[in-house]
This record gives structure tokens, sequence and C-alpha cells, in this order.
């Protein structure tokens, strides 16, 4: 039952996790950038749904799963966080984003990431300081989060109509 | 920077992750079931809230995590998963389904899953049969469904109008 494959690591639980979800979102977001044009719907629309006032429409959504991606990756390896503009404006920018992203996270090796269970992460979450441990910190935080928001993005294209299914989201397995 | 943290393990991984999660949607359902109460809203237009035709309602969203929270830890311990009926029909009793879930899934103990990484898992998804090892059954497959649904959970009380934020979802941290 149980043979050689490598033990569960830091890196093994984000940056591979991270590519793999980012990938399945950019496909998500291209269908969707052929629903607007075959339905002639204008891509803003697409882009500033949301699903209560008061809560971050699909743009939002899409850049803070890459948030999520870059920021793990490089606190867990204590580098530091690169900054985007956060000025996409259709789902051709959000997809160079989230490109832009996954080479930022495809560049770290396992031994970058590897070991860093016990590395002191701190952070501020809007008005709140937070500080963990990096294993708290991917495990409580990070993963749950950047699934928050992967999943919300695929719920507004769903609940728009987009032709999307649940194998979108979780990919070839 | 590294400290004497435990190294992540299979374990640590996924039955303290869904522990804390469940706990999470279960004081969300908590806050929703209050909510319809205040607002004389029948309990059933919650439980049957979706966001397109071709999606799951709450309910069913709620009762896949449970599934996944459940299923994953049984299968990487390599016993029995326990079948629920599916016969929820109020708020406290998809509460109770989820404390039955916690009280399984707090019975494992770390040397019941840690070492599971190349564990053969099959398991058949719609009328797909799907084949891991153990650890990409957990990174790729069961924790990606796990927060589908219950960050989709979340997003239809949100929809709804329930007074939850997001770190209703995340818990204390």
């Amino acid at each position: 039952m149980k043979d050689s494959v490598m033990p569960l690591s830091m890196y093994q639980a984000s940056a591979p996790v991270f590519v793999a979800m980012l990938n399945n979102l950019a496909a998500i977001l291209e269908k969707a950038e052929a629903y607007a044009k075959e339905r002639k719907i204008d891509e803003s629309v697409l882009l500033n749904w949301r699903f209560a006032p008061d809560m971050f429409a699909l743009t939002r959504q899409v850049q803070i799963a890459t948030d999520f991606a870059k920021g793990t990756t490089a606190r867990l390896a204590g580098v530091d966080v690169p900054k985007y503009a956060d000025d996409e404006a259709s789902f051709a920018a959000l997809r160079q984003r989230i490109a832009k992203t996954l080479t930022f996270v495809e560049a770290f090796r396992p031994a970058d990431i590897d070991g860093s269970e016990g590395r002191d992460i701190t952070l501020t979450a809007g008005s709140r300081e937070l500080s963990f441990k990096g294993q708290a910190y991917l495990l409580r935080f990070a993963l749950p989060n950047f699934y928050f928001h992967v999943t919300t993005a695929y719920d507004l294209l769903r609940a728009c109509g987009v032709g999307i299914g649940k194998m979108d989201y979780i990919g070839a397995v």
C-alpha cells in the first residue's frame, strides 16, 4: 500500500497546487471570454459580476487568487512578494496576470520552500497584523483563502451561464 | 527562522484542516438559521438556494463538504467510509451531520494517516473510476473539492444576505 512516493513537504503542498489551480482558472477565464464574445455580452459585465454589493467582483477575486499564490510561495521561501498594479480590465489582462504569477511560482525549487514549517510569517490583513508559523500559515490561512477566491470566481461565472463544470475547476487528475 | 515545528505530514494536511473548516461551516449555518428566523424566511428557501439550475443547492453543498472530510480521512487511513442517508432538511439537521462528521474525523490519530503518501486510492466520481496515490489524492482532488463546497455554501448564504464575512469562513487564526 505505502510505496516510495516522496513524503509530503511544504513545497509539494504549495507551489504545484497553486500552479495546477491557476492553470485551471486561466482555462475557465478563456471559456468565459469566448462565452461573452459569442453572446455579445460586454466583458465588463462578467468582470464586474458579484454576489452581493459588499463582495468583491470577479476581477478582484482573480487578482486575490494570484496574490495568495505569489504571496504564499514568496513568504515561505523568505523572498519579497512581487507587487502587481491591480489594473486588469479584461479577460486577456487577467490571464496575463495569471501567466505572470505562474512564472513566479514555477521558479521556486523544492529546496526554496521545504523546511519552512517553522518560519515566522507576519502579514497585514486589513487593519490586523497576523503572525503564523509557516505550516499554520499555509494550511489554515493561505490555502483556504486561495481556494475561496478561485471557487468564487468559478461560481460567479457559473451563475452568469458560462459553460463550465466541476472538472474545469479540478483540472486533469 | 526555522524552528522545531513538526514536519508537515499527511495527517496535519488533512484531519485538522477538515475539522477547522467544518467548525467554521457549522457556525456559518447557525448564523443562516438565525437570519432566516429573524426575517421570517422559510429555511427551505435558503437550503434550496443555488446559483444555476444545474448546480447543487446549499443542502447538497454542505453534504458533499462533509463527504470529502469523512471520505478523505477514511481512505487515507485505509478504513471504510461511513455512509450517511443524505436526508437533511433543516439547518439543525445539517449541523448534526457536521457534528457527526467531526466526531468521525477527530477520532483519527496522526499515526493512522501519516505515511499515506503512496497509498493506492481508487474511487468512483460519477461514471469515472479515478486512481491516485494518497498524496495526489489529498492535494489535487480532495482538498480542492472540499474547499469548493465549503466556499460555495458560504457564497450562497452571502448572496442570500446572511451577515457573514470572510473571517467566518477562515475562522480564528
